[in-house]
This record gives C-alpha cells, sequence and structure tokens, in this order.
C-alpha cells in the first residue's frame, strides 16, 4: 500500500516517488514542469496570481492518478517549488542547523485533492565580506545521505549540479555550505553564444575532459573557456569534444577553489556521470570519496522527513536502510 | 566625395561608416546583422551554401544606397564576417606581428555591386600547455588605435567586450595577447538561468558595480556569482542593481587573473561605458589609463588599412590625426 507522495521538484525538472512501507519506492515518475518551465515567459510579478493554479496542474498531471487511487495520501515536496518563485514560499533554515525537521518546519500548501507539505530549504548569513548562501532541495537530500550512510562523524557532502554544493557536516550538524554555479555556467555556454556555436555534434569524450581537468586555468576560467575556442581553431580539439574539455575546466576551477585544506570523508551524491567527473578532479588532489550516492538519496530525505514530522506514522526511518550505497 | 565604405562587423553586431578624404567620418549607421543573427536558427553546416548569400543581402541593406551613389567605391571590413562561420574566412596572421597590412593580406570577396575586402585576424599559436587565441576586428581596432596615439612604445591596450582582448604591444608589434569571455557571460548570466530570475527592472547603479569590485572573490568566481543571489535574497542588494553588481564581479576577477606584473603604459578601448568600469577597475590596482579611445577607433583603422593596402590612394592615413583622444 502506499504511503507517502515524494516529489523533489527543482529548477528544470520534478521528480515524484510512490513510497510504500519503509519508505520503498513503488513507482517514480519524472516531469520537466520545474521552476522555470511553470514560470516560463513572462515577469515574474506579472504571473503571481496564476502561478500558483500553474504548479497545481503539473502537481495534478504527474500525482493525479495517485491521489485518485488513494484518497488523503500524504504529500512533500523539497526544493525550488518552495522559492519565491514557487509554489508557495517556504522559507529557510539558517545555518549551524541539524537536519531535523518536524512539523512546524513543513510549509501546508492546500490544494484541491488535499495538502502538499514544502520543506524550507537552508541558508548561510551572510558574514563581513563574504556573502550568504541558500540551498532548496539538497537539504533533503543530505537527509537522505546521512540516513543511508548511518553516519555520524564529519563528512564534507558535494552536490554536483546546477548549482553544486560543498557541504560540512560535522556531527549530523549543517556547519555551513557553499554553492558554485559551475553546472548552470557549462549550461549556458553550450546552450548559447560562442562555444554552442563552435562545439558541433557533440560526443562523450573522457580524454577531452581528463585535458580540460588538466589545461592551465592560471588565467582565470574566463580565459581558459575563450582558449577552448582557439584549441578548436587551431584544430588541437575536435569541436565534438569541445563540451567535455569545457566541463572539465569549469569543474577544475570549482575544485581548485573549494576543495577544503582540512580534509574530511568526502560523500558525493548527484547524478552518477557528474560524480564520476567529480571524483576524477578531486582525485588529482589526492582527494579520494568515501561513497557516492545518487539523486535518489531525496527519495529517502523525503521520506525521512516524513517520518519525523509525522506526515507518515508506525515506522522509523531510521531503522531501515536501503542498499544504495556504492 | 565619399572614398571608402568601411565595416566592422561583428558577432553581435555590424557598424557602416562612409569614409571620405583623410578618412573623415561622412556617414555611419549601425545594423544588428551581425554573425549570430546571419547564421541564426540552423546548423552552420547546413547554411553554409546560402550564407554567402545571407551576408550579402545584409551588406546590401546597409551600404547599397551608398555603392548606388557612388558605384565602384572600395569596401573593406573587419570582424567576425572573416571567421569560418563569415561570408568567407579570412584567415590569421600568427604573432608576433606588426599591423602593417598589404593587399595580399586582405581576402576579396566578390559581390554583384563589386568586392568587399576582409581582413584577417590575428592569431597566437599555442605553447605547451598554454592554449592559442584569436582575434577578429580588435587589430583594425589596434591599428586604429596606434595610428590615433601616434605612439610607438610599449603598450598595454585593453579592449573591453564580449571577448576582452589584453594586448601587448612592442614597438609597434604586437607581441601576444589574451582573451577573456568575461562580456559574453555577462551576457550569458544577464539573459539566462537563474541571475536574469533574480534580476528585476535593472537600473545602472554604480555603487553595486562598485560593491561587486571589492567583493570576496577567493572562492572562485562561479560561488562568487550564486553569492549575488543569497545577496538579494537576503535583502542586501536591489534586485535591479544585481547586472551591475555582477559586472563589477566579473571585471574584477579578469583584472585579477590579466594584469600583467610588468606594468606598461595602458590604454583602454571600447565602448564609453564599459571603459570607464575598467578603468575604475584598474584604479584598484593602482593602474591608471594613459588614454582611452572609443570603438570608432575601428574607422580609423579600417581607412589605414584601406590605404596601406592602396585600396584607396593619394593619401597617407599616418599624416592625419583625429582628435579623438579623450
Amino acid at each position: 500500500m502506499a504511503r507517502l507522495i515524494a516529489l523533489d521538484w527543482g529548477t528544470t525538472a520534478l521528480r515524484a516517488w510512490l513510497l510504500g512501507d519503509n519508505g520503498r519506492v513503488l513507482d517514480a515518475r519524472a516531469h520537466d514542469g520545474g521552476l522555470l518551465s511553470v514560470t516560463a515567459g513572462t515577469p515574474t510579478d506579472i504571473r503571481a496570481d496564476t502561478r500558483a493554479d500553474d504548479y497545481e496542474k503539473v502537481f495534478a498531471a504527474v500525482c493525479g492518478d495517485w491521489l485518485g487511487a488513494q484518497p488523503g495520501l500524504p504529500a512533500i515536496a523539497c526544493g525550488m517549488v518552495g522559492s519565491a518563485q514557487g509554489w508557495q514560499e517556504a522559507g529557510y533554515v539558517t545555518v549551524p542547523a541539524d537536519l531535523r525537521f518536524d512539523a512546524a518546519t513543513l510549509t501546508r500548501v492546500p490544494h484541491k485533492d488535499g495538502v502538499l507539505h514544502l520543506v524550507p530549504g537552508l541558508r548561510v548569513a551572510p558574514t563581513g565580506q563574504r556573502t550568504g548562501d541558500v540551498m532548496r532541495g539538497e537539504e533533503t537530500q543530505l537527509v537522505g545521505v546521512l540516513d543511508l550512510l548511518d553516519e555520524s562523524g564529519d563528512l564534507l557532502v558535494v552536490l554536483p549540479g546546477t548549482h553544486t554544493k560543498w557541504v560540512r557536516i560535522a556531527a549530523g550538524q549543517v556547519e555551513s555550505f557553499t554553492t558554485a554555479m559551475t553546472g548552470e555556467l557549462y549550461g549556458l555556454l553550450m546552450e548559447h553564444g560562442i562555444l554552442a556555436r563552435t562545439a558541433h555534434a557533440p560526443v562523450r569524450d573522457d580524454a577531452a575532459f581528463t585535458r580540460g581537468l588538466d589545461a592551465d586555468i592560471s588565467r582565470g576560467i574566463s580565459t581558459a573557456l575563450f582558449g577552448a575556442r582557439a584549441l578548436v581553431l587551431d584544430g588541437a580539439l575536435e569541436p565534438s569534444a569541445l563540451p567535455d574539455y569545457v566541463s572539465g575546466l569549469l569543474i577544475a576551477d570549482e575544485i581548485r577553489h573549494l576543495l577544503p585544506a582540512d580534509r574530511k570523508r568526502i560523500v558525493l551524491c548527484g547524478k552518477p556521470d557528474l560524480c564520476r567527473r567529480y571524483a576524477a578532479a578531486l582525485e588529482r588532489h589526492d582527494a579520494h570519496p568515501a561513497a557516492t550516492l545518487t539523486e535518489e538519496a531525496a527519495a529517502r530525505g523525503l521520506w525521512h522527513i516524513a517520518v519525523t514530522s509525522g506526515l507518515v506514522t508506525g515506522d522509523d526511518a531510521a531503522r531501515h536502510r536501503i542498499e544504495e550505497v556504492s
């Protein structure tokens, strides 16, 4: 029997799981109705009044049959759906913070078939010259990561993605985190602009990625990126290999800036291909991830939060581990 | 009487001048038919056969009446119109190189009303771990800069733009140059993606620009950029001021990487607002531009090249300076 509808509703996509006892995945779906597509086309302020309707339509399209088959099924979501441009603003918890989300921390969004519960994001307050930081969705992946690893020690969790997060965890608490918008820069460069024109019939090319990792980035990433174009014009790089070369440049630059000097155990959590790239880049700094988890950690985290917040009962998520650690 | 049609035909736009005796500007036009718009929409290889027609149409639309009034008027163009995706590939001269372009260096593009002459670009050959570099159009601005300044000493010419060039000139020769795609990154970030969503009703905000210049970028530009979003979410930066803040971040990062330790006389050449920004950023490193020229240096450069290559005769460009130095 289904116990929970769980959604990781991000900037570009929505993933939905129907979870049964102990958070077992009964069904899973992906949909491209992320924040950018729901709010696309018109200025945010103009759309504010109809935005909730737009989000509800996507929710009904993805989960309507689940709710139809089992009315009253609890539903929980994390991610940009809880941002200022989301369905409803779900607030932030300021770090340092533990990752126990009780009922009071969830934002209730009533809709015609029930209530969707939104998980808050996490924020780092600004200090002195340093800007603050924010995450939405990754806090739930972190809950899943800690649950899956049954880990209470110090960790550096790296969550590669559009906005890669570097999260310092000590004694189960999130101490702090830093975002690099590496994935977004990659997407912008490869979809628009001059490098998108330079690339041609892109293919996966691990050698080009490695070459990007090992390239000279001492003149700054902006120069190194233009250098990719020069390599193609010089016939020294295949146009088809340009995307993977650029991926290597960007990831190497990120790691050079963000890998801390005081090494903790590193855990990677994200898309397998991206984690593999980060692992290769980290190895160049003698940093070897202790574990790599997939983004499915979000489903585990949503289940865990649903239990700790009382959305689902009679089950202690912490007692059940799924065998997902690679 | 008109002597020359001169075009600076770049990635996003085309500027055309009708030049009279001594390169005096008789008429000037701007058109948005740059390389990206001419080749827009379909893969380059499919369009290769019709591309020349498309360029010719834009050329006729912009300069047709000038040629109609004075058939046989010589025409010369610099910029991306001479790239592999341009009207015709105009090649590159490898640096170190002087900036004397004779007739043999120009590529002749016949069209129904005459011949358009294309100025070659410049390239830096790759060495060891360092990638090469390329420019198209800026070589002509450099010719104009040197002509306008009547300068034969050592110079660092910085040409801010979509792809900012840092050019080392010694004894009238281009020794080497480096490109940072700072302007392109700014455009991509501000037109697409999450910062475009965060910004709102952008206004010019010099204080925000200065704040970006002075921000902590020690964690890398990718993190600093995401920090701009955090500032807005924290209410510490107006959404309308975000573009200028990001402009400050990107220019500061570029200068930190590319300003050489061995200081030469610095000359800025580009759009006045952009030059003003670079000057402010350079001042933070105690570097003070000796002169600032506008992009109209391209018209001067095209005239100079037309004279040295014999396209126009009976005039020595080097004898005539226009009073454009600020």
